[in-house]
């Protein structure tokens, strides 16, 4: 079998028989910024998400997981600036926008994806929406990916695009993505808004397995500020243009798709946490020698989510006691004694914590070290084989102006 | 049953036979700032201790429990500025600081409470700690709890000392305490640095027993920054000087003794909340209306802990939808649809969410309420007829300020 997975252009639209689009329809402010997204597939396709766990869920998560409920969707269409959630009526508005669009694309209301991110509780009026539709139809593109990806931003300051080709059965497939991060992230079985595209041919159960499969590695392990969205969603289409063998099973094919998925996700993930709200660096924590799944991963979770750690970061102190108190409270049932702590980046590797004491190191290797825009937070616990990487990023003075004054 | 509890001044030393000092010993750099206190009972006293749940402890906690597994001590010496902890000698210097603390009062070192706050790593020397204790020594007087206050001190900027009187048996008895706060305030099971005295006569199991119930409603409703200290703990000394009959069992006399030492936490709570590092504003969660105690006490922790919900009160936005974000991942079953959310400051009140959605309501007037530094945020679950308190701050530049440069 040929795995090889190579990075490409095009993002949502690198895979065959996609176009989209983004206009600004003036949904909150008339800022000129793009605000209304679409991605339609030529073909049915195969459509699977994983949802936010909050209890408190936006209105369009509940009709999306109607409308996909029988495993298929045609397109995703998606507004920032209101999150039409804790609204009277969210449902029929978020209904609205699926028939509104169903309408001009000549499908059914229920082969569409519909998602929101922005402000919660606040009504979403229809009326943008109608009156941008026609010309979001008219302006789809197999080059609108960017344009997508724009309209779906909120506090981002990046576009995050991502895709991939691969070979299936001899047939060259395709996979990209846009996200759209930045605040109030920290998944629990489902992310910030992540939609995903691919040609490959493979069956809605298959996708899905695939999909809540990779998110325990990837979406799930990032953290911005704690906070779980009520709005989050990942949501993957998949159209079988690339004339692969269906993918009914497990099996060498499913594991290439597992691999191109999983190489598109791990670079959103690095763009979503490295573009966090008010963040000036990323950080990686690569954690190693725990003794089960489970524990290296809410280890490393533990690591990247504490205030105090992103602080110390954005400060560039190498206050490795932050990182030694968070495994101490992640709930993990840990040696603290055997645990080794190091700071990695481009400038070079310092070690400031053996057996769970520090080391003495040198302070100025350690602040050219942290004075990188990418670090990596090694820790081993050495414990056991498992290991687990979670991305974050560091807490700001920014992070703290974008929240205060997010509203109004 | 008399159960007046009256506030009074004297923190630490309001009860009979307390005396308290705070001395500047060089421990970490030679600012002059104070940065070792003692606290001595005249006579032998009953103790109890609630801990940190952090696996990283300091070595300090381990002598503590050593030393008062007997339920009994004399007296507590406490520094900050280095908390000896994730030091391969903490332990032996732990052990040398109640030696010689001990050693200088005529004391056993298992009489001594030992207690440390400040960088995690960094090796603490006992040098300046035996230099000091002589000066610390002679110092103690019955004015001495502001002192002893200041010594305990980090980042901090306000000493935080409380007594009341109230009586058992007819006799008069004094409770009171000093904390320390600020910073790494999420306590779990135990907390922050907290130390109080009375003069009540009650025994080491009833003592224990008071502390381990007062905290589930007062210490571990607190959340400063999410992160779980490795040094937290409350110690209270017990020395019967009022000369009331011990208190032996749970009745009427056991349940003054819990309000008296309730109305204590509670102000210590506050104080601590609305000291944290950086806030401008003491936030608390008023919640009511839950089905069981876990499920208020789980959604009022949660609103209290969000950095979205507590950046929006920094920004004084009254964005509700965070409120209800952060009750919806709390883990708790809410029935999202039931919850109403006011603010309520000395301004006055805002309704802004009834039955899970936005209702209108005065900007003009939200924007009055949220100026003022203490702000209520109402949340009626309107489930059943628990409620729960929790205490925090606004998330401001100055937390990350601080934060981003502790151990340099």
């Amino acid at each position: 079998m040929n795995n090889t997975i190579q990075i490409t252009e095009g993002g949502v639209c690198a895979a065959k028989g996609f176009t989209a689009a983004g206009v600004a329809a003036g949904i909150r402010k008339k800022t000129g910024k793009k605000d209304l997204a679409l991605i339609v597939s030529s073909v049915p396709a195969s459509a699977a998400a994983v949802y936010t766990t909050n209890l408190v869920k936006g209105a369009p998560l509940t009709v999306t997981k109607e409308n996909i409920s029988d495993g298929k969707a045609r397109c995703i269409i998606c507004n920032s600036g209101n999150a039409n959630t804790c609204n009277a009526n969210g449902i029929e508005i978020a209904g609205q926008t699926c028939a509104l669009t169903a309408e001009a694309l000549g499908l059914q209301a229920g082969d569409v994806v519909v998602a929101s991110t922005g402000v919660i509780g606040q009504p979403l009026s229809i009326d943008p929406i109608r009156n941008a539709i026609p010309t979001l139809v008219k302006a789809l593109s197999e080059e609108g990916s960017g344009d997508a990806c724009e309209a779906i931003m909120t506090t981002d300051t990046k576009k995050k695009e991502v895709a991939v080709s691969f070979e299936l059965g001899g047939k060259t497939c395709h996979l990209g993505g846009i996200a759209k991060g930045s605040g109030m992230i920290h998944p629990n079985m489902a992310t910030m808004l992540v939609f995903l595209t691919t040609d490959a041919a493979i069956a809605p159960a298959m996708l899905q397995k695939a999909l809540k499969g990779d998110i325990q590695s990837t979406f799930n392990m990032i953290s911005v500020d704690g906070d779980t969205s009520t709005n989050d969603m990942v949501v993957i289409l998949a159209n079988g243009l690339a004339g692969n063998p269906m993918v009914e099973a497990e099996g060498d094919d499913f594991a290439v798709f597992m691999k191109a998925l999983n190489t598109v996700t791990v670079q959103l993930c690095r763009m979503i946490a490295g573009d966090g709200e008010g963040a000036t660096k990323l950080l990686e924590c690569r954690l190693t020698g725990a003794k089960d799944l489970k524990t290296a991963r809410t280890v490393a979770r533990s690591i990247i989510s504490s205030s105090l750690t992103k602080a110390a970061m954005f400060g560039e102190d190498a206050n490795w006691g932050r990182v030694l108190c968070a495994i101490g409270y992640s709930g993990a049932d840990v040696d603290v004694h055997k645990v080794d702590v190091s700071f990695l980046s481009k400038a070079g590797t310092v070690t400031v914590c053996e057996n769970g004491a520090g080391v003495p190191f040198s302070e100025e290797l350690a602040a050219k070290v942290l004075h990188e825009p990418e670090i990596d937070i090694l820790v081993d616990l050495h414990d056991g084989g498992e290991k687990a990487e979670a991305w974050g990023c560091d807490l700001t003075y920014d992070y703290v102006k974008i929240n205060g004054d997010y509203r109004t």
